[in-house]
């Protein structure tokens, strides 16, 4: 599915590229009812009409505003509600409340996307200073990103409905073969981080040299029906294997399963994209913390690997299904700098508290992804396509 | 508005009553758009989806299921989704997070309605028990509640809402003239509860004698100027005024005006379901709490009267825009009884900590008041189209 | 106990109520160590040596103060410390965090008694105003108060600790004998509230009429084994029984018996000043909520009284043992005045939300009880020594 | 203060080392009063008394009961009242209720202190096992690390009464010289790790091989004259220099200063063991967050070291006055193993969501010390003695 409508942010043809990824965001949405639009269950999870809205404000703001002579802004009131966490850009409304908020009508959003990607398609083709090409760019890795919130969102809006009400009875998640195995990596000096000339966010630079001991990683993630025998063997009542804050998490919220696992008369069925079906064991386990990761390598007398090795054997295994945890928390690399202005406040300010992932996953638009991305989540957070890579 | 499309609710021609209750809690949905059917900014506001079903949902269980032989439910889910609090009748779904349900859609709820709408139709039109009858009636009562509610719950999410869309601008406020002076009343023994043969709450028997001393009460409610007077010279801030449970409730809330009002560039503005408007200080006040209708009568040197006082002068002035806050907790007259089965959680279990309104409201449909009507909040609730008269 | 060194306060001996009444303070804190003094298990039970200065701070502020010239007081950081609530006489230290302080030292607030004793010893022999004689007698009083809630606070704060430490291995709760079978009372007029030339406080006036209906009560207050039937009949399981409001507390806090009752092994143990010890069935029961009563009293078929109603048949029937909840809420008597300045805030402000309880325990101060006093709790409190009468 | 009754703990005369550690904590509590043992007035801050039981309940749970033939524990219900979090070893009172318990008394703990002292005397002078020898190395160094924590619980203890008691009026800190200038360090592989033949905790292994990039650290710690800037310029008003979570942090909790500043009538004033004082510009800043020294950082326009940054560099400057607080997150060295049993349970289950802290700090006891000691605690927490030293 994602190949076909998304693709890598190209400079060269960037109006094809804003096409291409502002219709791509509007075909994620297209099996949703109205009402889907508008809830939000939990506050991780954006109402689908904020994330279509944001993203469009990300370029009316951050773009239209200051490169487009004589814009007139669409409302002057969706600053306030579109605004995610940019302190820079103003007050704003409450995340959490996102939900509360029946208006702007799905019509009206979409209204509002169309109106600033006329805006847009004028821009683009006049010359346009290099930082308004930066900017343009890192608005489309933006959508980019809130594709894959979209797509998780969406999952959780209907999966946490107790009528599991499918996406699309059709829907079939993109096949990622599963390797098998170990592969064997030897002590030395590697380099890691962003190399390229292409577009990278400010959380992957500098490229630096890092010593790693020896280790192994193993060319598989973990399936559905290794983690079952996980849970069979009381691994979620067994303090020995977690972290003292994960033990009280899956005490205080009663987890006892990843997200979307239900025991039905004695047997495991998951909620997908494609509805509720019995669990299947040879796919790869989705909708896990990092508590949990962590506590199935305890049981397995392995580990995770960190970031660093990771990135250094990526070449070597099949990657791509799931983001998966790493042993690193995520913080800045050496010679790290913040963006100027607004933008500053894309990555750094998260720098404390969450773990890396990496990897894509499934629900990662074609062309988004690459081997030093850094993705970050806190530590009990498991809505996205998340998964478990071992190492020792 | 109201007159023209409800009624009381009439046995003699029940079917006539059916329908015009059930088409009445639709009128009031005709303005919305499809996304405000779905929200809950607040525990206490239900998305108007929800109440749309959870009516129907009273007659399919109570009435349908043990009445109307072959009768099949129209989805099975649908009990544990539109439940409100009836314990008897099964598990349900948290009050606090149906605004997280997307689905049903709204055009299902519809279906849903006309469907339950037809069987009740055919049922109607056979010989049927008494007991089937008194609950059908309640049934409808029930719902001539939640019209109420669900009015007062679009007001809530639409004045919620920062971008304060209005509900409808042409909404015109039934007008009701406001008296002047007080009434005297003599100390004496004075009957209240309901008396009639018609249709009453088992909250409202049995009728009873109480003693009261001399007093008066006020021919009018307090304006919306009035009420200014009391914000001006500071009521918000002197803690002499205020309960210690409401003191602690303004401070944490940071409470210093009735709900909807707003304090724009030094002038006061009020949202009404025609949409923001400068605050009328002739209009009869709305949507404080019982803590608020306190503290105002203290600043006073006056009281709010008890419920006996209320039903006892009622004759004596005009009442029906405002639920009137007395200073009566909500508590069983003698030999009160509760109803057999699953109706007997209606009233009963709510008699503890809320205090009781008398009266009705501009948002409550015609037909569906009486002097003995007891309505009953918690001490902090003013969602409601709440009000103040004063006695001494 | 009580009987020794506690007495009905007397305004023609008013010197030797002052010395008994301050000394029976001392008193029950005798068979405390140091470190009983300090702690706050939870906000609602307050540090024995606060008490020990609350009491003492309410005659330096509102006597010594203000009429005896030349006091100065004894350490200027004290009222902020040990006003309880009075906002009329300034900031205070926050009521739930009490036990986050060691010092003042206990020595040093019994040396705090010992300097206000001697002012106030001084001020007695003098020739006093009317005023200042009033408020050391309502100071007399709030200290009776306080004595009750010393030893109750107390209890809690040993019988919250697992390992159950005795207050006094020889304590024995003064005995009341338990009646048998009904009083019938006759419908009509009976004057309630307080009549005679005593100390009253304000909640008692004015005496007034009121009108009951033909009712029953139980001479008898429920015993320990009574109670313990509703239980094992599932009284705690069955929501039938139960406010809304108290079915949520029980399930939320995990409540399945009377504070201090512990289930060892299948035998039922009660806390007690003495220490932890078989349930004796015959006691009258002690520490159960309104919540507990009124679910009780419904799972007998009954009812509790209402205040009016106690109080009418007080007469006829012993009381005394357990402040006995009853059905009416917490409200002003008709024609209720405020006093002036800070005793204002003494009673009316609470006057929300709380229920009436009757009668008087063997908690209670000699002296101190009468059949118009009105003691209040919230719904779910009970730590005092409340009990169950039940009516009809 | 700490040089004459502390000491490095000696496998060669263990006896000695025993007596020396299990009196200075004795020796620490010295200037309390019995109510300063018992209070607790945030979960983090332990009573006192718990402290001093729970080390001693260490040497009781895994040297004597294993290792003492015929040993009788003190008391049964020790091991519930006094494990802090061994999972392995039983139930146990839930730490932030520790504050609520008054008993045991502080004299019955010194009598728990002076019955285990004396088995342990006994035992000691057997010829012991190597685990247990090892064992009681590890208690010892655990005691150590408790006295740490005795005295900043104390310190919180007074410093959080608003009457503001010294510990002791003529404490006086430690004297550390502060530095000046920057070192230079230039890339490389470094080694960082515990490497020599004494005690070490589980975290500072495996001795491992690093790669740094050319930086350059402090030889200094922040002055409070320096922070004082930072606060003047409006550091705590500017969102830029924060993290997200410190940003909240700040704002929920209304934080303008470290703790123990305040600020009265325009003046900085700080609380110390000796009491409340004008702030001293010169004292090097102590008990700042670590949101607080990174955004400290990033006003200055520099950054916080990594652990191995400061390893590496730590020979070539003064510390030991303040925790440091590092930018690297608590994490597993290369090839890190948890102990077997219960002490498995000492560090590795803390290794996600804190900070590292380098250094040791004043409170630290001579001997406990050593440069790849790995101190950890939340990014929010700031009771200990910790401090920034900056890098670039």
């Amino acid at each position: 599915m994602l190949s076909e409508t998304s693709q890598k942010v190209n400079k060269t043809n960037i109006l094809d590229s804003f096409r291409k990824v502002r219709k791509y965001s509007e075909d994620i949405c297209k099996p949703l009812m109205t009402e889907d639009y508008v809830v939000q269950p939990i506050a991780d999870v954006s109402p689908p009409k904020w994330h279509l809205a944001h993203v469009t404000w990300f370029f009316e703001t951050l773009v239209l505003k200051p490169y487009l002579k004589g814009y007139e802004e669409f409302d002057p009131q969706y600053n306030f509600l579109f605004n995610s966490y940019y302190e820079t850009v103003g007050t704003r409304w409450i995340r959490a409340k996102r939900g509360e908020l029946s208006r702007p009508t799905v019509k009206e959003i979409y209204e509002y996307r169309k109106y600033v990607d006329d805006a847009m398609s004028g821009l683009l083709q006049q010359n346009l200073p290099d930082d308004a090409v930066d900017t343009i760019i890192t608005g489309l890795n933006h959508e980019q990103q809130h594709q894959e919130l979209l797509l998780t969102d969406i999952k959780y809006i209907l999966g946490n409905n107790p009528i599991y009400p499918p996406y699309d009875v059709n829907y079939k998640e993109p096949f990622f073969s599963n390797g098998s195995g170990y592969t064997k990596m030897e002590k030395g000096l590697y380099e890691i981080g962003y190399k390229g000339n292409g577009f990278c966010f400010d959380n992957e630079l500098q490229p630096h040299k890092i010593y790693l001991e020896d280790f192994q990683i193993s060319n598989a993630c973990v399936t559905n029906g290794e983690y079952a025998e996980f849970i069979k063997d009381g691994g979620y009542k067994n303090f020995h294997f977690w972290h003292s804050d994960g033990w009280r998490w899956i005490n205080e919220n009663h987890i006892e399963c990843p997200l979307y696992w239900h025991l039905i008369d004695g047997k495991w069925y998951e909620y997908n994209l494609e509805g509720l079906k019995p669990l299947d064991g040879n796919t790869i386990l989705r909708h896990v913390s990092y508590f949990e990761a962590f506590a199935y390598a305890q049981w397995r007398k392995l580990r995770l690997p960190t970031e660093g090795e990771w990135e250094a054997a990526s070449d070597k295994f099949t990657w791509g299904s799931r983001w998966e945890w790493t042993e690193s928390s995520y913080l800045p690399y050496p010679g790290f700098k913040k963006l100027p202005g607004a933008l500053g406040e894309y990555n750094g300010k998260f720098m404390v508290s969450q773990k890396v992932l990496r990897g894509a996953s499934v629900a990662t638009p074609e062309g988004h992804s690459r081997k030093s991305y850094r993705n970050f989540f806190y530590p009990d957070e498991r809505w996205q396509y998340t998964g478990i890579r071992l190492a020792k």
